[in-house]
């Protein structure tokens, strides 16, 4: 907490009223791990009742679209819809989740603007269409495999677009290399990684779709 | 040329050593447009000569990826690449293409973050994948409805980030609204447009091969 009363990088940030964050970072962590648990319990097990139409794969992408849907909309909601979160008197847990995050992307206390247009798209539109796939899994939708890539596509797109913007502006929002490797890196690897190998599945389904439509023809 | 030596919006905006634009509008547009439409009329005689087998809005949209393929590549790579673009002695035809577009959105000339990231995904990624699916749709390729809406997402995603930042940084990169209306908006409208199209087109004719898939199978 140098001279301008936040302990974020860089120092020179100014955040007007600050108030320090209450909970720890387990007390962030858990609640977070708790419940995304418990949402991709409750999915695997409700769709494993299904009557027995649905393979693993498909159980495990709704649990995945039903996690990051919610957490999408609900906890990215909460950061774009709380412009003064740094500074509330009396902060909720979402108000400490994002002063626990600030401290491997300042750009998210600062309101940086290119974050706040990432976060707008990915509640507007990636949040909702994440929630849609879980439905159109379960349902075997002939969309299902084009929304699925689509929406790996955006994902893939915003972070690539996260990172890029950070290296530009400085590459200096993280309070040590702990919370650059844990928070910048480590918490948004899965959406790197995860949508890569969705994308790469629904993409050669869909290919494989066509090819059967031209043997088909022949 | 206020104070600032430089005739973009904000007039605050600091370009050391600006050097002023030598060709006017019309030399700069008319080239533009005269390449574009030769290498539409070269991609619509060639694809002709493909023996028949493809239709008219294949033809079409092969012209349309090689336009935008080629102008991602050559025209944004210019610009990415020229970082000092507005203050060399010698500036050539896109160092000044570049200097009338910033009269319509300054964060060119400011070499802003975001933009820079936007154009880094379009010339690394949308370019090239636009160039191939040019090929795509010629070969009909099984991947070429993917690819291709693959790539309108990805410039819709793109546009749709452009408007939002420029929104939420201030919406005062123009020099008058004629500027505003003919370059920030009018010519990034084909990019939401055309994209729009072709994603819906190719949405459908994805879903169309999933529900034959799934006649056969019955």
């Amino acid at each position: 907490m140098a001279g301008h009363g936040h302990p974020y990088s860089p120092a020179e940030l100014e955040l007007p009223g600050f108030v320090p964050q209450r909970l720890s970072q387990v007390e962030i962590l858990a609640p977070f791990l708790g419940a995304s648990l418990l949402v991709a319990l409750a999915v695997w097990l409700v769709s494993g009742r299904c009557g027995g139409r649905l393979s693993r794969t498909d159980r495990l992408l709704m649990c995945w679209w039903a996690f990051t849907g919610l957490t999408h909309v609900v906890l990215e909601g909460a950061f774009l819809f709380t412009p003064d979160f740094f500074s509330k008197e009396e902060p909720n847990y979402f108000d400490d989740l994002f002063k626990e995050y600030s401290k491997g992307d300042s750009r998210y206390a600062a309101r940086n603007t290119g974050i706040l247009a990432l976060e707008m798209i990915t509640i507007g539109l990636k949040g909702p269409a994440s929630l849609l796939a879980v439905y159109a899994v379960a349902s075997r939708k002939s969309y299902s495999h084009i929304l699925q890539l689509a929406i790996c596509l955006g994902q893939l797109y915003g972070c690539l677009f996260y990172f890029i913007t950070a290296y530009l502006a400085g590459f200096n929002f993280w309070v040590s290399p702990f919370y650059f490797w844990a928070y910048f890196v480590g918490a948004n690897s899965s959406w790197v990684v995860i949508p890569t190998l969705i994308a790469v599945r629904s993409w050669k389904k869909i290919c494989a779709a066509f090819e059967a439509g031209k043997l088909k023809t022949r």
